[in-house]
């Protein structure tokens, strides 16, 4: 059995509250309405999810739900580095008592300029204290907002170290190279591009596919580039879908989705953000919102 | 009364057990000699202090031990800042009941690039959550650590709308030109430098002084110049003081000042670090002790 599905995976968004408290109802159904319309599996409470500004108790209740949501168990990975050991574990044994076992799992973030060995012990640590054969790590590299950089010879050795358990990476570098590199370099290894704009050349080099953020809105577009990558239309298909991320690029990621989102779906909860987000100005929204419509984001959500 | 008393004060750096607990019977030892030795006052829960490698629960047993330290209210303030709003509301909280007021307030630091709105918005929500007028928030300013950066004007934003609350700053950018700005337009503000290179500097601008992790040992030199810094032997004692801290910094300081505990008190929970951080490297620490030595630190520290 394959631990994580392949294809085009969506870090999910996460919907809150006025009182800024997480709104699972709206967050289960929007797992489940992608799912449904393809998403090969969710990440939940990652950077897109927001959930480094969630408590633990606060992402523990995400889990708890999420033990519930009858999402089959490769296709979800749940987010669970913290900066402080003891904060990681206790999510990870959650994510395994709700009958999971996929986790991305970010360094200690805080401190900067770490070496390799430092890191190979937060990870050896967890792992270890944790203790379950049935875990599943993905290691999360995200230097621009970690300050810390995760190689391919840290990730042989963790690998190593860890047979079977840490299993692969996400590399949210945007470095084409770097995710070329690591794929080649550990075979087995999978290794999930961070953007959509590496899908099919991630496909093409025998990597499991990516997990993005921009696909809570394009979730249609990017699965059936995960389908059909082997057509002669994969390379116009991808065009259009890394047309779609730079628009989207040009603003900050996790208000803007959310802005979509709140408008095709009607529910306010949808364009709340943590601070410190804060969402669009309102000539930013407009001007991305009349650029969504255009390109049917909006109708491909709300049509769903 | 004054809220923080001026001069050097320091980021006092955590003994652990060897699993890696918190060993607080060295901790408040620490505390107490570094206030007999003349430290201005002790930042507990700092950077320097592994703060973030420690979860909440971890951090409120080490607030619960200082509530018993009979430290004086103005010779304290506690590191509070975390990613998540509910933890540093949890963590201020405790603060208060604890008997003190000040605390050392890291702004969210898991997202870059965020807008001084978003910053604000970060301190506005605790604050008001905390809802007390016994709150005294030092701002703690280490771009080098969260990717974020918090200039004089939102340090005024922040003064203006918590008057007497947000009272101050810790500047632990080691950029001198914007600690001497902050002083110069922010008067009443209260200015620490984050390094004692800047103490006499930031003393003859009108700044209350410097919260400094070297401090640990070198704590007799930094209180006689916070003294006598109007004396003409001020620009030799800060020489010999911008020497030793510039013999330090070639190594990981935090690393470095924990060799140097551990052997000036015989205590092996002082050596001992969380990941991502780790030991020097033998001959690292050698050299570094033979340095230590040689600069009297070791004991400075052994005969306090």
């Amino acid at each position: 059995m394959t631990d994580f599905a392949q294809g085009a995976w969506t870090a999910s968004l996460t919907p809150l509250n006025a009182d800024l408290s997480i709104d699972l109802e709206a967050y289960l159904e929007h797992l489940r309405w992608l799912l449904d319309a393809g998403s090969a599996g969710v990440a939940a409470l990652g950077t897109t999810g927001e959930a480094n500004s969630f408590s633990v108790a606060e992402r523990l209740e995400v889990i708890g739900a999420l033990a519930k949501s009858g999402a089959p168990r490769e296709r979800l990975v749940i987010g669970v580095g913290c900066c402080a050991a003891p904060d990681t574990i206790t999510l990870t044994r959650a994510v395994l008592d709700a009958g999971y076992s996929n986790v991305l799992m970010l360094p200690p973030f805080y401190y900067k300029n770490v070496s390799d060995e430092g890191i190979y012990r937060a990870y050896a640590h967890v792992i270890e204290s944790v203790g379950d054969a049935c875990l599943r790590v993905l290691v999360y590299d995200f230097p621009q907002m970690t300050g810390v950089k995760i190689g391919a010879a840290l990730l042989a050795r963790l690998a190593s170290a860890f047979k079977g358990i840490v299993i692969g990476v996400k590399n949210s570098s945007g470095d084409w190279a770097a995710i070329e590199t690591t794929i080649a370099e550990l075979p087995g290894f999978l290794v999930f591009a961070g953007s959509e704009r590496f899908l099919l050349t991630t496909l093409r080099a025998g990597g499991p596919g990516c997990i993005s953020a921009t696909a809570n809105v394009t979730v249609r577009a990017l699965a059936a580039l995960a389908q059909d990558w082997q057509t002669p239309d994969a390379e116009a298909r991808q065009a259009a879908i890394t047309n779609t991320r730079l628009m989207l690029e040009q603003l900050p990621a996790i208000p803007a989705l959310k802005e979509i989102m709140a408008l095709a779906t009607g529910r306010p909860s949808w364009r709340r953000l943590r601070p410190p987000l804060v969402n669009l100005a309102q000539d930013d929204a407009a001007r991305l919102l009349a650029q969504a419509h255009e390109a049917g984001l909006i109708e491909a959500v709300r049509c769903a």
